[in-house]
């Protein structure tokens, strides 16, 4: 095939279910969550790049489930981010990175469609992938995003805070004063000027983090938890500090914050 | 049916396709974009909450042609947000606004599931909306936010932007000096802080915006412009200012301006 723009492959952006890792009984059928462009797409490409390779053929069995791929799983060719891209993010250009995102990029510039992928929810929206998407552009690919589940959208939705002015600021700190002095900036922020802070957490310091949260806010600010979105033990709450620190035994029942969680907090 | 929380009916938030408003020969099926889990919800509601009733009962018509509706649309309910809910939002709490946002979920008092919907995309999310969850918090609804496109989101992922940390800003002043003014906070933040600043445009001011943008911002930011989204036309574009401007020509031939758009900046 030539390399003239028309014989290029597209990059799709396919977000996936949000019960990655999550142990379930009988886990729902992935066209619960994603509609018929998403499924229609993954099923027809064979070319990935993926946060991780293992749950990106464990998606792709389930699509299968559905109706039959194009082409085997076993098949596909299916090739990982660079491990540095994964905690970190992939997004700042260190030495090289833009370069091998263009690598891994090739097949696309053979006239291969290819699918960008993470292990849960929409590649580069909190997870790595813009480098790959920063590289598409830069050779003169296509570039189409699919429909599919964004927790921190849902959340910020479900939250009752303000939809129109919003902001995603990833981790706070892990160590305590530290933490506390960033939640009171970013609660300071919220109040002044109007704009919902979202954050998340690693799960198993999610009870940690709220406790913070409890303790650092002022008690007129509104405070959002969404847990477990998507799935059947989903729960949604939103309230003023004050009215949380009211039922905090209902805070640690209710709540299943070993789940994946977002936290919202404005006014 | 009593008064108990086991009894009261949930708030659904459901999201409707980005195709509003557009004119098209052959509209796409909303199952194109909105999964099962979303459709199914929506084809059982018959008690809605929204922005505008007629685009309400035009969605709930496209729903029903796929699958029959629990109840014909002449039998549902739909109640529209106040007037002045629209242009300038509902979250700021006005005199009475969470008075008169409870009223409208009283049959959720009652035992009936509500949806809460907007002209398209997810309702509270540069919606209005957010007045109508937050009173469903208050009088201890379940909340339960649905999967369907997010104009926002899709713009991010394809932008290659950094997706770790971003900010919706929404509008800019329309104003020369002052949206010149306001175009270069938004690009210090972003240059500063790595927070990738997203906004909208209303459509028939979209290129005023994009030449206003080109003009304020410095040679090497990058900027990113998402249009028509989900529709056959969609084109996400993006790359340094600095390269947007070799190509004015290109820039007004290829991107359909005239339609609804995504506009992001960052490094």
């Amino acid at each position: 095939m030539s390399a003239h723009s028309e014989a290029r492959g597209t990059l799709y952006l396919v977000p996936t279910p949000l019960d990655f890792g999550v142990t379930q009984a009988a886990p729902a059928a992935p066209s619960e969550w994603l509609p018929a462009e998403t499924l229609d797409t993954a099923r027809r490409l064979t070319h990935w790049i993926t946060e991780n390779a293992k749950s990106t053929r464990a998606f792709l069995k389930r699509v299968d489930a559905l109706a039959t791929l194009a082409a085997p799983v076993q098949a596909h060719q299916i090739v990982e981010l660079p491990r540095a891209a994964h905690k970190k993010g992939d997004h700042a250009p260190q030495a090289g990175s833009d370069a091998q995102a263009r690598e891994l990029l090739a097949p696309a510039l053979l006239g291969h469609d290819m699918g960008l992928v993470s292990e849960a929810g929409m590649p580069a929206i909190a997870d790595p992938g813009s480098s790959i998407v920063r590289a598409a552009h830069a050779i003169g690919l296509r570039v189409v995003p699919l429909t599919g589940p964004i927790s921190l959208m849902l959340a910020l939705a479900a939250s009752g805070l303000n939809g129109q002015s919003f902001a995603f600021v990833g981790y706070v700190p892990q160590e305590a004063t530290e933490r506390t002095k960033r939640l009171r900036e970013l609660e300071a922020q919220a109040l002044k000027t109007g704009q919902t802070q979202i954050l998340i957490e690693t799960p198993y310091r999610n009870a940690a983090l709220l406790q913070a949260l409890l303790q650092a806010l002022h008690p007129h600010t509104r405070l959002a938890v969404c847990a477990a979105l998507t799935l059947p033990r989903q729960v949604c709450r939103s309230a003023l500090v004050q009215e949380w620190k009211r039922s905090p035994k209902a805070v640690a029942e209710d709540l299943p914050l070993d789940a994946p969680c977002v936290f919202l907090l404005g006014r």
